[in-house]
């Protein structure tokens, strides 16, 4: 039987791209909200979960980090990175230049704001719930409409690309990863994701504990703070940092961490991938 | 003349319940959206302008980051924090037995989830664009039916308040910021936001920077990455730092600081409030 790998529905969206890359010959399960995908994950529904993590753009997806911090035990045993590309789409035979409405969700009309306002300065720009929903509602459209969604939602509607590659900027990418009951063994070229708090508010704790990753050499590739949700001004910090927990110097450098912190939760080790794809000089 | 000041409308909103907080007597002027606000400071259609920058369960209000980060010179002059408290509301005399229907924003609805599921288990729940927006459908339902809103939008709508904080988590607080074309001068209890990236992605760069601050006893309230909407994995950081930018020691701090990085900004120097009403043991 092949593997069932739970993901962010519906099928269409650029998850589902992500998770069919990932595991092409999986049994692909899609669910309504990262939450889900995770409690999927936890109740052996599936075996594994596909999540955004973070956007070039936007950001992380902070719904995937809480939980990770605050939700049951669940690791971190993948990452992939997927081009976010938007493609315009209408009914079979469509002529474009009668298209009067644009169906879209609303991050997705907002990442293509200068191609509309220069191909479709008339059109009415209307919010859908997500891009396969705008996509069914276009084809529900009694006057000539398209809508923006990734390639995958044209083959599963039978809907044809009228323009593709049409977002403003072409630095769009989103790192996914992928859920599961245990982490990744080492491969040589490994990434850890750690979590953890401070009791006191007191000044250089943050600084001590990067004291203890810089003295080792080992590279932090992200640092970034969620609110406790207890006080506000209170955080807990994520970090990423190369290198397996396995590794001696890692283990040693996170059991230091360990006894600095208040809370601290290893998220996982996984597979490096390459996030720069154009390197600088 | 009174002081105009904008603000993240419409009226009726938490935002404008902190402008009012902030400036009572002021002209106050509501739009649309953060980046508007911003403009319309810009633009010196309005002296100041206030945002919401952080909240205490869900985390920055990364519009306003990204604002502070990429938009066009403006400083931080004032912070000043507001508990989110959320209202149950329907017409004057609708009887609450028979409300088959509550309107609110999403992100209310999430927030009172424990209180809807006790008191109204078989009510219908509405996603609305905004509160005000709700008190507005509410207002015009043919059925028995309240919103979820901020008491001030009961005031202005002359609505019935059915029930009084009815949020899940009673740690619900959000920061706002005041906008403007300077920054405050120095009062002795201050705070200083800025925010910086690097050239190249060495390990130990964010630490040595740190490092300046620690050195020199300056705390370091709050430390966070953005995206730099380059490159995956390439981030701009902002802290949130004790002290002024004209003290002395931050003053040096500051200047080392800008020679180690390639993109460097003060976001302002401004009171510091008391971020924690509760401070432990």
């Amino acid at each position: 039987m092949s593997k069932r790998v739970a993901y962010l529905g519906p099928a269409g969206t650029f998850t589902e791209q992500a998770t069919l890359k990932y595991a092409a010959d999986a049994q692909l399960l899609p669910f309504a909200s990262i939450t889900a995908v995770a409690a999927a994950v936890g109740a052996e529904v599936a075996e594994e979960g596909v999540v955004p993590i973070e956007n070039s753009l936007q950001g992380s997806v902070t719904e995937t980090l809480d939980l990770l911090i605050h939700g049951p035990p669940i690791f971190i045993r993948h990452e992939l990175a997927l081009p976010i590309e938007h493609y315009l789409m209408g009914k079979p035979g469509v002529e474009v230049e009668k298209v009067q409405v644009i169906y879209s969700h609303p991050q997705a009309l907002a990442q293509c704001r200068s191609f509309l306002e220069r191909c479709f300065p008339k059109a009415q720009m209307v919010a859908a719930l997500s891009t396969t929903g705008a996509v069914e509602q276009m084809q529900q459209s009694p006057t000539p409409a398209a809508a923006i969604a990734p390639l995958r939602a044209a083959e599963l509607y039978g809907a044809e690309v009228l323009a593709r590659h049409i977002q403003d900027n072409p630095n769009n990418v989103t790192r996914f990863v992928v859920l599961g009951h245990s982490d990744h063994n080492p491969t040589g070229g490994d990434k850890t994701s750690i979590c953890f708090s401070f009791a006191e508010d007191r000044p250089g704790l943050l600084y001590a504990v990067m004291g203890e990753f810089a003295r080792r050499n080992i590279n932090l590739t992200k640092v970034e703070s969620r609110p406790t949700r207890q006080v506000l001004g209170e955080y807990i910090f994520l970090v990423d940092l190369e290198g397996h927990r396995e590794d001696t110097t890692v283990r040693d450098a996170l059991e230091q961490v360990r006894g600095m912190t208040s809370m601290f939760k290893v998220l996982g080790s996984y597979p490096r991938m390459r996030t720069n794809p154009h390197p600088k000089g």
